[in-house]
C-alpha cells in the first residue's frame, strides 16, 4: 500500500521518520510508563531527531526545520504520530507547533529571535492560555472573562485560564485577554508573557483522563501581571482574528498527529489477531473481526483523504475553515472508534496495559471536546450550509 | 465553498457542466416521471450537450470527447451527476462508461470502430453480461456458469445473465463466459455480441427498486449463441483480469455520479428547511436538524476526499484496488444516509414523491450491492490488511 | 425461541394468529402487487379472520372484539403484522384501530352506535384528519389552521388536512379544528364528518414511498362543512387532550405492526442465506451476514422489549408519555436497519421485487417522521430529561 | 417517571436502596480515590447496609439475605449500581454474587455451610478461575488447559489463570480445570480452592483500565495444587454445565449494575449542563445536546426493557441463554455509549477528573470483552437465528 501521489522526496522523508520512530522512538515508550515524558526523555530524543534530520519539520527554514507546506506535514506528522513521543522527538507537538506557527505569521522580528527561535529549537517550551473554566472563554470566546488594562507603558493582565497545555515549565506563554469591548471578531488581544513574571502563575495540573503531554493541562492564573507594550502579539483588539490564523491549522496538525495513533493501533491488534486463534481460526479471517478491520481501514482512510484535501487549500491559499472543520469532526471521532475497535480485537489483553491501548484510548479521548467539541464543529458546520445554498 | 485547490480550467468546465445541469437538464426531470428516460429524451439531452461542450467529458478526444483524467472525471461527473439524468445526457451514465473504457484500453482498433466510435457518440448504447443469478458468478467470480465453447471458425456461447443493466435496446454486450477451467484469475473470456444475434435473448427485465436507468436491469439468455473468433474481447482466458481493468475505475465513477445525488438531496432539504418553521424557530436552526445537516455536509465531504484520493492514485499509475474499494465501500453508505437524512429534515413532505428524495432513496439502495456489497468490500479490505502488516 | 413469559392462553391466541397469516393472509399478498389492496380483498380477510377467531382483538367484547388489553395486543399485532395484509385482516389496522380506541374512550353511546359498532365490524372505514400542509399544523399541533365557527345549532368547518390516510373510501373522519384561541392543551375540538357530507371532499391522493395502506394519504378540503353540535367528540376545545387520548397507544400499536414486518424481512434474509453460498460457505456462516443477522435479532429484541414496557405502563393505569415515545423513537429506527439489513442480506435479490423487502423499506420509511418524528421525539424526550433532575 | 409496573413492596425497596446509596454509600466514594476500595471500606458500608436493610438481596433468606428473584434484582441492582461502590456494600458484587448463585444451586449442605454462609455475610471474598491467558480457555473454553489429575484420595490441579477478578484476598476460588477428554460440554470440573493451599499462588494483579474491583484483576498459578475430593462441587466433568447455570443470570447482574453507571452518567451530565450556558442558551436546551440526552435516555431505556424481558424469561422457569445473551451484548456497548456522551455534554470538565466519567468510561470498557465479547454474542446470535427458521 505505498502511496504513488507523493512526490519521492516526501515520500523518503516519511520513510526517514517512520524508520526513525521505529528504531529510536518506540524503544523510548518503555520510560514513559503511565505518566508525561520527561524533560530528560524530551532533550535526548530531539537531539536524535536532528540527529536523523527529521527535526522540526514544520519550521522554516530559516529557523532551522525543514520548511515543510502542510500537505507534506500531513504525511511526516502522520509518520511521527505513531508513537506518543514521536511528535515531542520531532518537536512538532502541541501546543508549540501551533505557536511557532502563530509566531511566525503574527511576531516581529524581534519576538520572533526571543520566542520563536529557542522554541523552533527545542530549547524552551510555551503554552496557549486561551481556554477559561466555565463560563468563561470555552466553545464561545465571546465569554472571554480575563482582562487586560492599559497602564502605564504597558498592561495589567488580570484572569484565570484552565486546561491550558504544557504550561507546567513552559517558558513563556501567549495568553489571549479581553482588551475592550467584544464585539464580532474584536475586543481581545494576545500577549506574550514570561514564566518568570511574579504575576503569572502555574496553580496546578489538572488530572485528566491524558497522561503524556509534557507540562500537563494546568489551571494558570493572572494577577496584577504586568507586561510592556513590547508584549503584545501583533495589534490590540485583534486576538480572535490571530486565533483563527492558528486555528485550522492547528486542529489540522492534531488530526495528523492523531491518525498516527490511529494506525498505531490497527497495527497492535493485526499484530494480535495475527498470533491468535479462536474456535480454530486465525482471529483476523473471523468476519466479526474482519468487520472491525475494515471498518478502522476505512476510517483511516477516509480521515487522511479529509485531512489532505483540507491541507491542500490551505495550502493554495484558501482559510480552509469549513474543510478544517469538517475534517476535525470525522477524524477526532475516527480515530476514538479506530481505537476502540482494537481494544475489542486484542480481547482480554486489550483492556489490560500489556499493550499501549487502553492508553491511547485516554489519551485520544478528549480530541473530540478541545479545538472545538463536534457539536461545537456540527453547529457551524450546519450553519455554513444552511447559509451556502441561501445566494 | 470554492475549491481553490481545483485547476482554474477545470473548475471552469465544472461550472459549465453545473450551469447545463441546472438550466437543461434539471428542467428535463419532469418527463421522467416515476420511470426510466426515453430514446427520445437521451437523444435530446445528448445533442444539447454536444452543444454546451460538455458531452463525453472522459472519451479521448480522437472519440469525441473531452479526453478527462479520472481526477478531472470525478469533479465533472459529480456535477452531473447533480441530477440522475446529468450523466446520461453527458453520456458518462454506467454502463456505457465503464464500457468505453474498457474497449478503449483493450479492443483492437476494429473493435474500437465498430464498438467504441458509436457508443462514445451517443448513436447506440451497450451492457456488460457478467452477473448471473444465484448460484452463479456474483460477488464470487469463480462460480461462472455461462461458458463459450470452441467450434470451427467460432464460439457457442450458452448461459444466462441477470441484473444485466441497459440490456433492453442496447446494440452490442459484452459478455463474460468460461472456456476453460477457471483458476485465480484464469479461464474466462469476454465476447462482444451484437443485438441482432438470434442466440442473445433479453427475456424479462426484471422490477426493481431502481427506476432511472435506461434499458432497465435484465435477464438476458444466451442460447446456442455463435459468434466468430473476431468477437473476443483481448486476449481467450484473460477476462477476469480484463474484468480488473473495468473495475475499480467503473466503482469510482458510480461513486462520482451518486455523489452529485446526495450533494442534490442535502440541498434540497437546505431549500425546504429554509421556507418552514417549527416551534417558531426557522427549521435549519433547530439543533436536531443541524446535526442532520452537519453529519451530511461531513459524509459528502468525506465521500469526495476518498474518491479524490483513489482517482490520484489511479491517475499516477497505480491500481487503486484498494482505495477504490474503501472509497466505494464508504461512498455508497454515506449517499443512503444523506438521502435518508435529507427526506427526515423534508419531514410528511420527504416521503411523498413532491420531492425527489423518496425516488432517490430506490435508485442509491442498490449501489451498496452492486459492484462488490459493502460486506464483500470489507472481508477483501480486512484481508488485505491482515496480509499488509505480516511482512 | 418460546416465551416462557406468557400466558398459556395468550401464547395459544398468538398462535393462533401466526398460522392465519401464514395459511391465510399470506397466500393473499400475491392480489396485492404493489398497489393497495381492494376493498374486496379486505372484505374476504376479515370475513376469514371471523372464521379464524382472531377477529378484532383489541376491540371490547361488547362491540365484538377478543377485549385484549394493551400488552395481549403488543404479542398479537406483532404477529398479525408479519404481512402487510394481516392487521387490515384483522381490522386492527391504522388510523382504524386508533380511531376506535378513541371512540371508545371518548364517544358518546349514540356515537359509539353510529360510528363505532360498524367500524368494529368492518362494516366501514375511518380516518383521523389531524394534520395539514406546511406551515399548518404538524409536530407542532399549536400551529393548527383549520378552524369550525358556531353556527345556529352546529358548526362550520374550514381547513385543508394532508396525508390523511385512508381518506379515500373512509366512511367518516374525525377532524380537528380550532374552536378557540389555541393555548396550551386548549383550544381544539374534535368533530366527526361523514363522508357524505357535502363539505368534505378527498381532493387527491398523495403519491407516496408507501402504498399498502387502504384509502391512501389523501387532502382533504373542509369548505363550508356543516356539522350539528351532536357532531362534537368529547367536549368543545379539548381536542389536543383527546388526541393525546389517541396519540401514545396509537404510537404503540403502530411499533407492535411493524416489528411484524421487521422479524418478516429478517425471516426472508435468513430463508435467502440458508440457500446460497458465497466462497463455499453457507452464506448465514459467513462473518459479515452473521453480523448483519445478530444486530437485527437485538433490535427486534429490543424493540420489542421497549414495547412491552410501554405498554405495561399503560395497562398498569400509566400515560405511557415518555416510554411509548422513547419506544416509538427506537422501533421506527430498528425496524428500517432491520429491513435495510436483510435486503443487504439478500445481495441483488433484495434490490429486486422478488422478495418483498424492497416494497417493505418503501412501507416503513415514513414511520420514522409520522406520530411525531425521530427528531421531534429526542427534543421531547430531553425535555423531560433535563427537567426530571431538576426536583 | 415513576414505574407503576413495580409492585409497591419492590418499589419500595428500590428507594430504600437509591437512598442508602445517596446518603451513606456515595458520600464514602471520596475515599475510594483512583484506586479500590479497602477491604475496611467494604465492611463499614456492609455494616451500614445491614442496618439499612438491604443487604444482600439476592441471598436466599435462609442465608441472610432478602431473598430477591431475577426481576427484583433487575430493579434492586441499578439502583445499588448508581455507584462504584453500591453493589460492593450491598454484597452484589461481582465475582461473589455470581459464586453465591453458584454455590446455592451446585454445592452440597456442607459446601454451602463452609463457603456460601461466609460469602453470603461478608466475612470472605471469593473469585471465579476460569480464563486462561491465550492461547487458554477464554471466549472458547474447548481450549481450556487446567488439569486435575486424580490422586488417591484427591486430585492434583495443575495451570495457569488470568484476569481472576477479586483473587487477591480471596478467601477460595472456583477453579474450573480440564478432567478428562474435552467434548461437546464435557469433560471440565468445578474445584473449591481455598486460599491457604500452597499449590495456589496470587502471582500478580495485573494492570488494566479499570479500578474499582476489589482484589484487582489477577493471574493466579496452580502448581501441584492438592484438593480432596470434597473440593469437587458438583459432579466431576460436569463443569461446563455449571458454568452455564453461573454464566446466563452473572451477565444480566453485571448488566443491571453497570445499568446504575449509565443512568448516574446521564445524571452527573444533566447537572453539568443544568448550570451552563452556551451562546446564551442553558446548555442541556441546545439541540446537538438534546441528541446526545435523547440517545443516552433511549439507550437507557432500552437496556433496562432487554434485562427485564430476560429475567422475566428466567424467572419463569426459562434458561435465559439466548435473551441474556442479546441483553448482554446490547448493554455492554450502550452504556459506554452513555457514558462517552456524558463526558461529551461535560465538555472540558468531562475529560478531567473532576467528574467520575473519565474513571467511569475506564471502568465499564471491559464489560464489551468479559463475560462473552460483543462479536462472541454476535456469532452466537447469528447461529441461532439462522438455525430457528430451519426447522
Amino acid at each position: 500500500m505505498s502511496d504513488p501521489t507523493l512526490p519521492a522526496e516526501l515520500a523518503e522523508l516519511r520513510d526517514r521518520v517512520s524508520a526513525f520512530v521505529r528504531e529510536v522512538v518506540i524503544p523510548a515508550e518503555a520510560e514513559l510508563g503511565l505518566g508525561a515524558p520527561s524533560e530528560e526523555l524530551r532533550s535526548r530524543l530531539q537531539r536524535q531527531a536532528v540527529e536523523a534530520g527529521v527535526f522540526a519539520p514544520h519550521v522554516p527554514e530559516d529557523y532551522g526545520g525543514l520548511g515543510l507546506g502542510m500537505f507534506e506535514q500531513s504525511v511526516v506528522f502522520e509518520a511521527a504520530g505513531y508513537s506518543l513521543l514521536g511528535p515531542l522527538a520531532l518537536n512538532c507537538a502541541a501546543p508549540d507547533e501551533g505557536n511557532m506557527h502563530l509566531l511566525h505569521v503574527i511576531a516581529t522580528d524581534e519576538q520572533k529571535a526571543r520566542y520563536l527561535r529557542p522554541l523552533a529549537a527545542g530549547e524552551t517550551r510555551s503554552c496557549f492560555a486561551m481556554t477559561e473554566p466555565p463560563p468563561g472563554a470555552g466553545s464561545d470566546p465571546s465569554a472571554l472573562k480575563t482582562t487586560a488594562t492599559k497602564t502605564d507603558g504597558g498592561w495589567r493582565i488580570d484572569g484565570r485560564k484552565w486546561l491550558i497545555t504544557g504550561a507546567a515549565g513552559a517558558g513563556f506563554a501567549i495568553v489571549m485577554a479581553r482588551t475592550s469591548e467584544v464585539t464580532r471578531g474584536q475586543g481581545a488581544t494576545m500577549f506574550l508573557v514570561e514564566a518568570g513574571n511574579p504575576g503569572f502563575q502555574v496553580v496546578r495540573e489538572i488530572p485528566t483522563l491524558d497522561h503524556a503531554m509534557i507540562g500537563g493541562h494546568c489551571e494558570v492564573v493572572f494577577e496584577d501581571c504586568a507586561v510592556d507594550d513590547a508584549a503584545i502579539l501583533g495589534e490590540a483588539d485583534q486576538g480572535f482574528r490571530y486565533a483563527q490564523v492558528r486555528l485550522a491549522p492547528a486542529r489540522l496538525t492534531h488530526c495528523m498527529r492523531w491518525l498516527g495513533i490511529a494506525r498505531r493501533s490497527l497495527d497492535i491488534a493485526l499484530e494480535h489477531t495475527r498470533d491468535r486463534e479462536l474456535f480454530g481460526e486465525r482471529l483476523h479471517d473471523l468476519g466479526l473481526a474482519q468487520q472491525l478491520i475494515a471498518d478502522s481501514a476505512i476510517d483511516i482512510e477516509a480521515s487522511r483523504a479529509l485531512i489532505r484535501q483540507a491541507v491542500r487549500v490551505i495550502d493554495a491559499g484558501g482559510r480552509g475553515g469549513h474543510e478544517s472543520s469538517i475534517a476535525k469532526t470525522f477524524v477526532s471521532e475516527a480515530v476514538d472508534r479506530v481505537v476502540d475497535r482494537a481494544i475489542q480485537l486484542c480481547g482480554g489483553t486489550g483492556v489490560t496495559h500489556e499493550t499501549l491501548l487502553g492508553r491511547f484510548m485516554n489519551e485520544v479521548r478528549a480530541f473530540r471536546i478541545y479545538d472545538g467539541s463536534s457539536e461545537t464543529h456540527r453547529w457551524a458546520i450546519a450553519r455554513r450550509e444552511a447559509r451556502r445554498t441561501v445566494g
